[in-house]
């Protein structure tokens, strides 16, 4: 059984800071789980666009207030405490929180913790990861 | 993209009500995820033994207070918000909420919606299920 606390979470490396967010990684590829749990806090005024390529994600919104569009679509929707979107086709697409927003995010496959966005807003795949570490 | 609200959940077949518990699945296996994720209430006072033989979970405490206890170790963990627990080794557990207490549940592999507790307090395995439909 594994126990963690945010606040912990908080003072380590799985606490990850961005332009725009910060996400406490409560559990990664390596617990197990066969998916990633992250706390995820989106800043008043940012817009991220995202596309994961190699990722399913589902985000359950706790507090706060936004929107998201839909790039394939171009739909707008509106989110607060109680709405969960899921990127159930790798969906393009772009948050706006109007105030900061605090979400509950899973990832299939998890997160390792070791990717970084790329130019496209990507989670590289593993093994374009691997292939991206420089040579020495 | 799927896009689904906690409060049109509560009123379809997908909020679930049982002793001690009510569960809205905000996704199942239908959706293709690849895990579930489930906003479970758990009652003031109930002592929820439970023993999920096929799944693995993994718990976010958004509000109220409790506690789990390991029955392999038999180690009580306290419980409140901000609180994760991962049954990374199908653990066997009981969960006293001393408050109702409000979780962010996610299962893999997904629940299909179909299944009930068994007597182990397990959701039984999709095979299982089918074996366990009763001839006609």
């Amino acid at each position: 059984m594994i126990i963690r606390k945010l606040k912990d979470i908080r003072a380590t490396d799985r606490n990850v800071k961005s332009e725009g967010w910060e996400s406490a990684r409560m559990l990664l590829a390596g617990d197990g789980m066969g998916f990633s749990f992250h706390v995820t806090t989106l800043y008043a005024g940012s817009e991220l666009k995202m596309h994961y390529k190699n990722h399913l994600e589902a985000v359950l919104v706790l507090k706060g207030t936004g929107t998201i569009e839909d790039l394939a679509t171009g739909e707008v929707h509106r989110l607060k405490a109680g709405m969960l979107y899921a990127l159930n086709e790798n969906d393009r697409h772009i948050v706006r929180p109007e105030t900061e927003m605090l979400t509950a995010c899973v990832f299939n496959p998890p997160v390792t913790g070791n990717e970084v966005h790329d130019e496209s807003g990507a989670y590289p795949a593993e093994e374009q990861l691997r292939q991206a570490v420089p040579a020495e």
